[in-house]
């Protein structure tokens, strides 16, 4: 099996409102050295095996599910485990 | 500056809705090969100082905020960058 971890952020350009709320609570804290939060989505896909389709077949779920590609981007790597 | 990645997961045993919710979605495109997705948030967090005083502020905002302790765990990265 393979496990891919696919992280899924908005584009630079794009205001992140969950962000900046975080980010307000976080200076509430007391934290003020932080300088900025972007929130994100996070997934770990677990794919039954492993080859050369795999990769095309992870885009391709990216591109038509997990990511709106007018306003996110996404990075995905692969990482191998026999424990999975 | 120093940019942490934080990601946040459910613990192994709890259920994980949006991920099974996701999964079916996947298959309903096809890829039957995936087996399981489980979803997760992702904070780019952008702190001023580089000092070992941020472990410890990331640890408390994780932990006071960011990560519900009884559901979910959360892991970090330093990324050192000065481009940020």
């Amino acid at each position: 099996m393979t496990l891919v971890k696919v992280y899924v952020t908005y584009k630079k350009s794009i205001l992140d409102p969950q962000g900046e709320a975080v980010k307000k609570a976080v200076h509430g804290m007391g934290f003020s050295d932080v300088h900025e939060i972007r929130m994100g989505k996070y997934f770990e896909i677990t794919v039954d095996e492993n080859s050369p389709k795999v990769k095309d077949d992870i885009e391709k779920i990216c591109d038509g599910l997990l990511a709106n590609p007018n306003m996110e981007t996404y990075r995905y790597e692969f990482v191998e485990s026999e424990a999975i």
